[in-house]
């Protein structure tokens, strides 16, 4: 964790050449519009200027929070991760704001965030209940927190006091800090940089990653089911996971697809009654 | 993702030599005998016994869900992950219970939940608003999504038909899965194991792995100001990262603890406090 001014942060060391060979290797940022008008609303909205008199009132940190995954295949599902809860990013957030700061709080998806410090892990299912069709209560050892979490966290979101940035990898943070570095550099000193993030100090280049085979899929199923000695595997590619699935077993491979006419339904629908079937049937196979 | 009866699952491929090897190196689960206790409470309350006449009202179903992390050091840091959102396993479990089965849904901790499915990333600050100081109101989209989540949620866990328990690492993943199965292991054909669980394939030996070391953090410290052209190094060390932190410039090595005199009071406060009183020097030793 470092606090740095501006713009200037990581960029002394690594030689300007691996900065570029980073930037320009990196898979685009999807949303990057939707941030830039974001953070350009942002600052508009908290009238922040480099010239402006009160330098109390005209201060802004931007806060990292949680750590960065290095994803090691394009269509990402293994990757290296740093871990961090987000505890100091999101606790130091507090009390940047209750010091008068504007911030931008850069964090990772699914960490700790401002004013949820105290509560339990699955907040949203373990502090309410329905008392009846159309009121919620807060259960009753959580109402404080729920209460400070939800008022406090909505007092400063829409004052416009805190932004809040969302990343995964270290290509999105990366390229998000930079775009949060640009939107601050006229602010000279009046900006500072709260590095709390868990950032990897390495990548995998975003070429050089294997991409997944859709022709091995069903042969692996296949040497699944004998080694392991399952009964059924449900084999599926990672772009179609949720329209088509092959459910695979000694005797056949049957394609299980979601029912497309109906709104809300999903492609376990159809697998889990096939699988209930069959559960069915093996019950009495064993039983006689 | 693979169906398969009873507990005979993954222990036929691996030689029994790694299987115990496995569990021998494993770190112990801290929580052990709680797991053991709400298995046994979940099964006699859904009066589970392998000689029961009805097979179609006895029927348990473990549904695994999300990815494992494979940890690089002891004091956990850095691990390899793979990827899973839980979404499969997540849906799978409802229209598990739908059927009418039980199920233990052994989940990675901070997926996707049952119920949760059509709900924004962050439903606990997204749905709800004080509307004053006592009343909560769900934030309009929402109303129908949240209803669902939190009344069909807290319903099946309420009926005992539902039994959830998080995992992180492939230590505590495998070490809960094999307590599941011994459960389970007298309802023969009765129970399934539903594998949806994106599970590492590797896993790095606990005593194998490399301690952080104490001495070395101050030193960093010091590089990373001069390295990276810093203005301050927050150091603090794994262990005591919420009691106490360094405060680390050019001149000065400045210790900073929480107030153990005051309930709630985090490390934070007086960081931050620190942070802002150097913040305003500096702007004011850059203006002049």
């Amino acid at each position: 964790m470092a606090a740095k001014n501006g713009s200037e942060a990581a960029e002394e060391h690594t030689s300007s050449a691996e900065i570029r060979s980073f930037f320009d290797s990196a898979p685009p940022l999807k949303n990057s519009l939707e941030i830039t008008d974001k953070l350009k609303e942002f600052l508009d909205k908290n009238s922040l200027s480099a010239d402006a008199g009160d330098g109390r009132a005209n201060r802004i940190v931007c806060v990292t929070s949680g750590g960065t995954t290095v994803p090691l295949e394009q269509r990402c599902v293994r990757y290296i991760d740093n871990f961090a809860s987000g505890h100091r990013g999101a606790a130091s957030t507090e009390y940047f704001l209750k010091a008068g700061y504007v911030v931008i709080f850069l964090y990772r998806r699914g960490t700790c965030q401002p004013y949820c410090r105290s509560l339990p892990a699955d907040p949203f299912l373990e502090c309410f209940e329905f008392i009846d069709e159309s009121h919620i209560k807060v259960r009753e050892p959580h109402s404080e927190a729920v209460k400070m979490a939800i008022s406090d966290h909505q007092n400063v979101v829409e004052k416009g006091q805190l932004l809040k940035l969302p990343f995964t990898t270290i290509f999105e943070y990366l390229q998000m800090l930079q775009m949060v570095a640009t939107s601050l550099r006229g602010l000279g000193p009046h900006a500072m940089f709260y590095l709390a993030a868990a950032v990897s100090d390495f990548y995998v280049p975003w070429k050089s990653m294997l991409e997944t085979d859709k022709n091995i899929l069903l042969k692996k199923a296949d040497m699944a089911l004998s080694k392991y000695k399952m009964h059924v595997v449900v084999a599926n590619e990672l772009s179609t996971r949720n329209e088509e699935v092959v459910v695979v077993t000694g005797d056949e491979k049957v394609s299980v697809c979601r029912d497309k006419t109906q709104v809300g339904c999903d492609v376990e629908d159809p697998l889990i009654k096939l699988l209930v079937e069959k559960h069915a049937i093996h019950i009495v196979d064993s039983c006689s």
